[in-house]
């Protein structure tokens, strides 16, 4: 149903989310980009965790918006570029281990794209659900200025 | 209005802040705790960013997240933990320095709590504003099982 | 997956569903009833559209609600009453005539439960797309007091 | 802080939500416009109610998602349209008479706007609140095509 305008999609997306240093820095990887769909997966490190040694609702989000946002560029011509306009999450079940996000686009407008994610555990439980809403920036680079 | 059922509530917070690694590890800090409003500092560092060099949508979630957290964790019980049941988030402008995030609670319910928070930047920008839900966990500890 | 344990769960929703002089006021019918999932139908009147001529979408909302409001009610105790915590909405596409929304229970906690409802278009169009959360009363009575 | 661009602002709004048919149909009159912010009040119905005899909780979504839209349309030029993308209500208590709903603009964008509505009784009672973006349609009737 999707169909990509931009053949390199995929090298798009992944050299896109190369650059997210905050990626980098909780450890989480872009596993899996279709037209239209990403999985992010993150290992578990205690220093991604809150209070009681769970993994952060706050890093749960982190991943879930990624997800939704490279399922959203994905679809996207390769000269713009996205900003996330919200998200609402909700939090289903406590988390102490991997993760991974699986984002997808519920639909493509001309310039507003709404993406979900979910967000499921290594043995299968679902940990979180996301609605998202981003907007395309045409003619706008996705790099530093 | 709010008023604390836990006169340590204030050392409570700083306490459970303390235990969340994942605080930490971006480096933010809880500022300000008064009875239902508190306030978390997240000092700019290049390695919270996303593509384009902003700080990362996820990472202002976090320190909103956290922010109501607190809010809604003040006005409560001392043997009782806390979980986060959802937030929704408005992204309302880039951000390319330090933030603050200030929560406060909206309404302090039995079991749930309605909290928000606004995020602003150094020059008093408006970055983000978040509506949260909470659940409280009563005779629940808020430490690691 | 999702066993309701009320086997009388079709009924007590629909009449549930019947006393609700909302529903009445907008013409929308109680379509389906399965386990965790139902069906509302909205016939296209004058009367409840905006100003521009499409339905409202305030009105969007009021069937997306009622469908994942009764998608949790279906799976809950015949002694239990249920009230909306809090529901997100993304307006998808304008809508000018008769309206479907379909409810699901997405997880049905202890006393949380998050559903989602879509609602399309006669033609199939997909208009809107909700995530809800409800809390379950137990022993309260599911009528007038 | 938000000057409309259009002198007729009032004006314009009260026309377009007499046009809004379904707010003639629950009874809800726009009583007060100010740049960035509205007031819209529902009396008490008993055919606006669920099945306990409360205020429906989609019914409180009507008045808030208008509430917000009003503020937001009043700071925008005579020649556009808006459409709502998406909101999000907190339902913080049962009500059981008449409502007031108060919108205001949090930030007006070139294109979205966010806005705010918090929904009251008559005793003060507070039993909403609403986080909504809007998008603005520019060169856009605000009238059926």
């Amino acid at each position: 149903m999707n169909a990509p305008v931009d053949p390199r999609f995929a090298a798009r997306c992944r050299e896109s989310f190369a650059r997210q240093k905050a990626m980098t820095l909780i450890g989480a990887r872009l596993t899996a980009v279709e037209p239209g769909a990403t999985e992010i997966a993150l290992p578990y490190r205690d220093d991604l965790t809150q209070q009681k040694g769970f993994v952060h609702g706050g890093i749960i989000g982190m991943i879930a918006d990624t997800a939704c946002g490279y399922a959203a560029f994905s679809l996207m011509p390769a000269d713009c570029s996205l900003v996330t306009v919200e998200y609402k999450i909700n939090i289903l079940a406590p988390a102490r281990g991997a993760l991974v996000a699986r984002g997808e686009v519920v639909k493509a407008g001309r310039s507003l794209t709404v993406a979900r994610a979910e967000v499921y555990a290594e043995d299968g439980k679902h940990i979180a659900t996301m609605q998202q809403t981003l907007m395309m920036l045409p003619d706008t680079p996705d790099t530093p200025e």
